[in-house]
């Protein structure tokens, strides 16, 4: 769970008496044909749930994880583990999302940020290459938001679930949310979309290509062939320190990290660093130990190529959702702002569906979508009661 | 010229049939002391002037530019320049600054990004220092908003000028109005602070190192001893895309670079490049032929360590101010975002100036500063011509 330390280092999770323990599963598809037309074989990832899965399995809650996340959406997997996942405030008995009534489930994506995490199972290019013993580096894929849905369909056939009560996801859990009921409108009874929308535009692109420079640029990187070298960690740690910054609205960051004020030495020295970037990149570095680079450069591309239906018409897309839909962005979001769940919405009432929408307050942006979940629980909850 | 080219490529600038004709002047400082103690000597510097110095000296207003600008705020210096200067929307006879009336003047400031501009004249690492005969490089002391104001403080004075009307700046150049104010109370009696504020924050900081990070990790750039080699060509580039990015809001940049939904070799080699990216770094090739990578870090710095006083206290500096005050954020700025007035406008307040704040509209976000100017022209006109 060094992940979650890693993503919500600046808060203190409240934590209940007893916990709900989860246990991570592994799942494991012989082959998979990607988007691009390559195949995968095998995918492993892993998966977890919460609460039961009822006799004519229509129960069940589809959690996608956000880019920097994985499976570990709620509880613990010990009784003393530090944190919980990373929607516990939400996802368990008696919660918004409430398990003693749905099967909640969630599981790793390809290419998954926390590959070195030993409770993430996830398969990319630090993995190994099957044809060669070794990992695949850049010889691994291009992968998409609809791979991961694919994924995760596999996982739920598997399990002879076709009918999901929701699916519900954070930031890139959004996308996969969104691409859920764009792809398979008849399982899809409700979408929750947090913190997202249904496509990238220029701006987001470029600023998520910002993410990949210093991985690319890091001379340690050695065009994704470092395996038997070491991380490009200066790169890797670098882009974690953006990624935390652009998710982080600047009341929050401002809270959190000192002000130049007091950089004494920045005044003698040109070189010299900021304690607010010296900071950042501290608490980054902390998650490049169990992250890999070339796996932050493949969900950059895959959050890059989004957009609803993986086609050039994201808007006829959406059009052909059933599913009720509630979005939710976050107000101070500079990353993933309203207007992604504005547009999404103004495309889906278009086509005569009915999405609601509502606002997450906060001081913390984009992140105020997983810390300040609880803030819009009873609305959730609400959702997901309505028949 | 080719720096407004640069900037505000995206625009077509009216240009009146009669173009105010300008031109460049020298001024020479034998010797100056920074704030951080170092001696720079001698200082060039290149200014210029709109309209009549009146015989009191008492119809001046200084207009100070932003972080990629120059002196040229207005008119042109040839009948056939392509582009005017970047406020000339608002400076000229008749216009809201109106050159019929006062005595219009701007100089570059130290370690100006535009060095190989011919029409910039600065002083900054990549210009010769005298004692070796060779660039300053990184031996160049570092210099604050602080200093900028001292050495135009210094051209005032060898003009005899000693009462400012007004100071009027966008952007870095609100740093150096406010700067203006608090330091000479008594001279400056009106104060415009366009897209700008009192202090720099956290977040602002460690966005604007991220603007330095490409720059010195090209391996070109040789700890800023580049300079019998050649520029780090890809780090100067990379920022000032980043800084073009930074500058716009995503409205204005979704219109301008294109979604990559076109962007078919995406997804299939993980290497691949948008064209989104790839157009905004072609923009920000042509500006990386006439600007400085050095100058950009030093320019950085000086945005960093930016607050007023340039001590522990930024609101008991403001407190001191004496002008009458005119703030002007733009409303969607995601660089120095209208809080920044706010916050500057609140401790004025406090102290019992009334200062006055209104917003620029627009779609284009920090940049609505330059290219939006004529949409609170009138309030500008009226904020000049109230006693």
């Amino acid at each position: 769970m060094r992940f979650i330390t890693g993503l919500i280092w600046l808060f203190s999770v409240a934590v209940s008496a007893e916990p709900l323990l989860v246990e991570k599963q592994h799942f494991t598809l012989d082959s998979f044909t990607t988007e691009s037309g390559q195949v995968i074989a095998p995918v492993n990832i892993g998966w977890e749930a919460y609460g039961k899965l009822n006799a004519d399995k229509s129960n069940v809650i589809l959690i996608t994880h956000y880019f920097s996340g994985s499976s570990h959406a709620a509880g613990k997997y010990q009784q003393d583990d530090a944190t919980a996942g990373y929607w516990d405030a939400i996802i368990g008995p008696g919660k918004a999302i409430n398990t003693n009534k749905f099967y909640v489930i969630s599981s790793d994506t390809l290419v998954n940020a926390n590959v070195f995490d030993k409770n993430v199972i996830t398969t990319g290019p630090a993995t190994t290459n099957p044809a060669t013993g070794k990992p695949y580096g850049l010889a691994f894929p291009v992968v998409t938001i609809g791979d991961f849905v694919e994924v995760q369909k596999a996982l739920l056939d598997s399990l002879g679930i076709n009918k999901l009560y929701a699916v519900i996801g954070p930031s890139m859990g959004s996308f996969q949310a969104i691409e859920w009921a764009v792809r398979y409108p008849e399982r899809v009874q409700r979408l929750v979309p947090v913190i997202g929308g249904a496509f990238m535009d220029a701006y987001g692109a470029v600023k998520l290509e910002r993410w990949a420079y210093p991985i690319k640029t890091d001379p340690a990187w050695h065009n994704g062939d470092y395996y038997d070298k070491g991380q490009p960690i200066q790169g890797l740690t670098t882009a974690l320190a953006y990624i935390t910054q652009d998710a982080v609205h600047p009341m929050g960051f401002n809270q959190r990290y000192p002000s130049p004020v007091n950089d004494k030495n920045a005044m003698q020295d040109i070189r010299a660093s900021l304690s607010a970037w010296e900071q950042l990149m501290q608490h980054a570095k902390v998650r490049a130990t169990y992250q890999d680079a070339n796996h932050i450069l493949y969900l950059v591309r895959a959050s890059q190529l989004w957009r609803a239906g993986m086609a050039d018409n994201w808007q006829q897309a959406v059009a052909g959702i059933k599913a009720k839909t509630l979005f939710l962005p976050a107000s101070g979001d500079l990353l993933l702002p309203p207007a992604f769940s504005q547009h999404s919405a103004d495309a889906m009432k278009k086509a005569g569906n009915t999405p609601q929408y509502a606002e997450i307050p906060g001081n913390w942006g984009h992140l105020d979508g997983l810390v300040n979940i609880q803030s819009v629980a009873p609305l959730i909850e609400t959702f997901l009661n309505q028949p």
